[in-house]
């Protein structure tokens, strides 16, 4: 019997562990420590709530301390783990407001600390107008700040999902936005040819995109003037770090848990770590990935919710098993749609896996109707077992949605062959009469 | 060898054919019947000619004779097979302008003769003012009538998909519109309690509707005032036909060739008929339900291309197989959406399998997001070995194109627990962070 379970983390994995756990045992003692003001918020919704289309902060948060509190689960914010002593079943937590630190013990320990935003020590790094957006309270500061200083040189440094759904919100204000990768193309996780499609459309609107360019420095006084990079300097009142996360693990050091790729907690697939009673999901955790095999860590808030479901249930008895992620993801910069599920070209080779791949383009609709934009589709296909292993979609108003048929595909190992002319649904408005996967399909 | 190939039709089935066949088989000849004065043209995208988003009935087709011509397929317009004679291999054709008949020889034969609409015998039928909408000739006939006339009291007769389409273009024209439907509910081919859900929504937006109803005559003068069922009169200026297809298979009686279900052409998966050489596709034929594995007639354009492209190969010396239907279709009236793939429970019960059904409703976006909006989705589970068997949605934007991604898992035979917790993409403006997809498949 499991008398007391902690979870560590407020957000996507350790609430949906700790409800899942509170459904599967009524009786357990559930405790969840978070370092955070907020629980239960959508992140992925910040950028939505800066550009105002979400008109306050409470909208993104899916449920409060209070709803927590009626279902017998106790929620102590501010409060951040500091080390973990499994032979002992104890866990030191600090309060970030008073600075005391207490102990408390569990049966049952669900890590999920999450994963913060990488700022490197850039020169000057720390001057205002320089912001990272992970947390709630990131999302009010940048509102906040544009509201009182306007700013109009906007540099976002990093081209990934959350960089380009800002650039959305700037280009929307009237802004002069410049992108900075340092990898050869944005969107790093997707092929150079897919990736550029949406670099060229981005330039049309307006967006200066400088890649293969490594910032170094934020010259200026005690506000943020330019950025200064390995090949130039550029103007900038506003500049966002967007350059990705590391997996708040460091408290574990010493404990006999497992790390993983970039210092993630390895897990299996029912979200044990190496250490008995002791379970991992969310931003802070591995994943399996499901065609390479591979543990992995894709920090995404799908597979946190996933993950902490099933590790909520486990600890508290049950035997459920994650199946794996795929990479899956999308996201929508003005009015293009990129998505991506599987494994890029890029990973393949970096896999040693033999593919052929093929890049169609098509219609989202048919051509006479209104809503009907161009979309270019790249499927991957293992060459051994004629498997599909990975697509990518950058297109107009619902090409990328199509990700998830062939995420589908993937999860159920489908050939090319039994594929092939399968009935998807056509009308006008939906697809062309060859929808663009069919036509994709053919080309194998 | 072939030498000649003789393709009866000229639409989606008849012109897949005759173009694949061509690309495989460079040197025979090959001659297309067609009994219409169009070719090669979007049927589906005839209410959206009427309703004017697509300007000029041009749009509509996808290749002209004179294009098919320089790929060396000859075209003969307003040639209709009247009857065939295996025996001898041979073909007559009527003249439908002079009435002069001839004779023509084939090595192959692939019949694409269609559907056409079907028009009981109701007394009245031939006023002026009660339309059918098939081909190019029809809604061309229906926009001259609507400028000439604006009708303001309309009768749609049938509750399918082109039906509800017309519904749209008259309600967004301002009329008065009553939709009457013999079945118990709008949509025979989804469940009552989905199909209601879009019934109850066209009620709100005005549309009067009238199930469990059936026309009996159009009493007036020269124009039809008003349509007569056994429930009592509707008054009427303009009246849509609108309750199915039948195919045109007349002409093969005493060859030979067998027919199927509602009089369509049995063919096998290599779009072969009971006949040697003689192969057919499309809206005049059968298809293979590859979940109940039944020959079934489901005239649909998707289909019809599809059969067309395998039956053209065939016939040229190929031997590709056609992988089956889903009966998987999609429409959208007014913002409402609605598909289906697979089988509905009703259809179930009639084939005898044990199924489990679940509906949810959720949304089609982050609840925060403008574009969100309600949808509901129905799965249905084969309860012996746990595969999806069928799957229903009506909601708005964005709602019902989930449907291919559960035809997708329905064409691998994926079972609900492979499909649970699957890796779907997540992004505010796509979906929730929980795809209903997934929330309905954890209902299981």
């Amino acid at each position: 019997m499991v008398k007391k379970l902690i979870v560590l983390g407020g957000v996507a994995a350790g609430m949906s562990a700790a409800s899942k756990a509170r459904r599967v045992n009524p009786d357990a003692e559930i405790t969840v420590y978070t370092n955070e003001e907020h629980i239960s918020y959508a992140g992925c919704g910040l950028p939505y709530f800066i550009g105002g289309t979400v008109k306050s902060e409470d909208k993104l948060i899916a449920r409060t301390i209070e709803e927590f509190k009626e279902s017998n689960i106790d929620v102590k914010l501010n409060s951040e783990a500091i080390s973990l002593a499994p032979a002992s079943k104890s866990i030191e937590i600090k309060d970030v407001v008073t600075g005391k630190t207490f102990k408390d013990n569990y049966d049952k320990l669900v890590i999920a600390t999450g994963a913060r935003a990488l700022v490197p020590p850039f020169e000057g790094v720390e001057k205002m107008g320089i912001f990272k957006l992970r947390n709630v309270n990131d999302g009010v500061k940048i509102k906040q700040y544009l509201e009182e200083y306007r700013p109009s040189n906007i540099v976002i440094i990093g081209g990934g999902y959350i960089g380009l759904e800002m650039v959305e919100v700037f280009i929307e204000k009237g802004c002069r936005v410049t992108l900075i990768e340092r990898a050869p193309h944005i969107l790093p996780n997707m092929d150079d040819d897919m990736a550029n499609i949406l670099a060229a459309y981005l330039e049309e609107r307006g967006v200066t995109i400088r890649v293969g360019e490594s910032v170094e420095a934020f010259p200026g006084g005690e506000s943020v003037e330019k950025v200064k990079t390995d090949k130039g300097e550029i103007p900038a009142d506003f500049v966002l770090l967007s350059i990705g996360v590391t997996p708040n693990t460091e408290f574990t050091g010493g404990s006999g848990v497992e790390l993983g790729p970039r210092n993630a907690i390895l897990v299996d697939m029912e979200m044990k770590t190496s250490i008995e009673d002791i379970y991992a999901a969310g931003d802070c955790a591995t994943a399996w990935h499901a065609i390479s095999g591979k543990d992995v860590y894709i920090p995404l808030g799908t597979t946190a919710n996933k993950q902490g479901k099933i590790a909520g249930e486990n600890a508290v008895g049950g035997h459920a098993k994650f199946n794996g992620v795929l990479g899956t993801g999308i996201a929508r910069v003005l009015e293009m749609e990129v998505s991506r599920s599987g494994l890029s070209e890029r990973e393949c080779r970096e896999l040693g896996i033999e593919y052929e791949a093929r890049v169609i383009k098509s219609r989202t609709a048919a051509h006479y109707c209104p809503v009907s934009g161009s979309m270019h589709l790249k499927l991957v296909v293992d060459k051994e077992n004629k498997t599909l292993i990975g697509a990518q979609i950058v297109g107009f108003q619902g090409a990328a949605s199509r990700i998830d048929m062939l995420a589908v595909a993937m999860t159920s190992k489908a050939t090319v062959e039994e594929l092939t002319d399968m009935d998807l649904a056509y009308s006008p408005p939906f697809s062309p009469v060859w929808d663009p996967v069919l036509v994709a399909l053919n080309q194998f």
